[in-house]
């Protein structure tokens, strides 16, 4: 086990080097840069003292779509996703394809969510393992004795990281700052905060790779060097700095506060100071 | 047909009550609020004297996935997403269920995209049906004679429109500006931007539906008259006023240039003044 610096008390959760890592991968080819970039950041969690399993959502023909099959629910009677997914959940008849991601997902302390950006967003087979695996009593309808709905931090999931590996076309002024295509942080706000952050799972700054069908040999090793970077700190680095909904920073009516970020509405306003 | 008004020249393209249009429906449920949305919905278009067609992913059982069977592709070979979709779009080998749908468009005038927000975006059979049709020669790859890249505002959709509609189970604050959720054209930022505007297709503002898992009678009715106003400017009502790409606002890194919107870095830079 690679140990990489002093522990800080209270800074991380487990020691480096003994993550269970769920490493989630979206991409049709097995001889892919993606591919390519999976087996390099596997090797280097093997190397880090970590553990992973992996979901390899096109090898295992996952079924992205939410459907009556999924609740055991009468297709004579009219559905509603949330409670019959609930219901489901929570008399533990899902599926065995869902419960199994269920169940890798409680094993695991981090997430990788790995796919090639698709209309600046997931591919439609892990935009499902998310429609599918996050039901309600899980991902979303959780509250504590007083009723407070419990969301943005905190959640059935909270004490989980996730980082995104992705891989974009863009070069990367263009996907930066003002970029045409807008801010790749902006464009993942969707998946960064409406989804791991609203489940309680912390999201690291994605790492992604930028021109990624133009990349020569120096640029395939660039990126391999850094996702190693990136997976070395994996259980240490800060997570992007979103608000917690039930902190005090968010009103009755769920608006930020006039005194934070004042005079601002872009996304950024959800970071804390 | 129903006339709404004089013509403006050069306002619109068509006369009113002359549209062709496409509804993409995407939810499991037959006798969801959706679907009674949609019936409404279909309902004013025939009325306002409007052609249409209803592509209900459900109840095609639309594939979402992207993969070698889309391509003709032989899996022996590696597979480029982009250059294998291209091929089989140019030489006609994509599958019947993809030529249909890229038929629908191209018949379309405009194109309505109703969904229930999960996770803050689309719901996986719908984002693949993006993956799937807009594939590399339809909705990007596409230059001119020069050899300039045509996306965000010009590319082979441009003339068309689009409009999303959508129940969101929260309530406006929350959703709005500064509400803890993000703000609602945010949201939909990749598919307004990164997704119609790119391929040239002009989006309008959204039409949702909040609250929509605690909608009276009344609020249903709501729903229904405003769905009804939105439907009956479809063809007049001022698009998401986004910038050109190739107008001069990007500078040749694809960067706005720093006198617009000067300091900002927001993706409400990408709306023109």
């Amino acid at each position: 086990m690679l140990t990489i610096g002093p522990l800080v008390a209270g800074a991380v959760t487990a020691e480096p080097g003994d993550m269970n890592v769920l490493w989630i991968f979206a991409h049709p080819e097995g001889r892919s840069l993606n591919a390519a970039l999976r087996d390099e950041g596997l090797k280097a969690l093997d190397e880090f003292g970590h553990s992973y399993r992996v979901s390899d959502l096109y090898a295992m023909k996952w079924n992205p779509v939410v459907d009556y099959g999924d609740f055991e629910h009468d297709p004579a009677e009219r559905m509603l996703v949330a409670s019959a997914s609930q219901e489901a959940y929570e008399s533990g008849r899902l599926p065995a394809d869902i419960r199994a991601e269920q169940e890798k997902l409680d094993w695991a302390d981090a997430i990788v969510v790995q796919f090639p950006m698709w209309w600046y967003g997931l591919p439609a087979i892990l935009k499902g393992w998310f429609d599918r695996v996050f039901v309600k009593g899980l991902g979303y309808g959780i509250a504590d004795e007083d009723g407070t709905v419990l969301r943005y931090g905190d959640g059935k999931l909270t004490g989980k990281r996730a980082m995104v590996v992705t891989t974009i076309g863009a070069r990367p002024s263009s996907i930066g700052p003002r970029g045409v295509h807008g801010e790749l942080n902006d464009l993942l706000f969707p998946l960064h905060h409406g989804t791991f952050w609203y489940t309680g799972i912390a999201p690291l700054p994605p790492f992604a790779v930028l021109s990624a069908d133009r990349l020569d040999e120096a640029g395939f090793d660039a990126a391999v060097a850094g996702l190693r970077d990136r997976l070395r700190t994996l259980e240490s680095a800060e997570p992007i700095p979103f608000r917690h909904q039930n902190r005090g920073d968010y009103d009755e009516d769920l608006v930020l506060r006039a005194d934070l970020a004042p005079g601002r509405s872009d996304l950024a306003v959800h970071l804390r100071d």
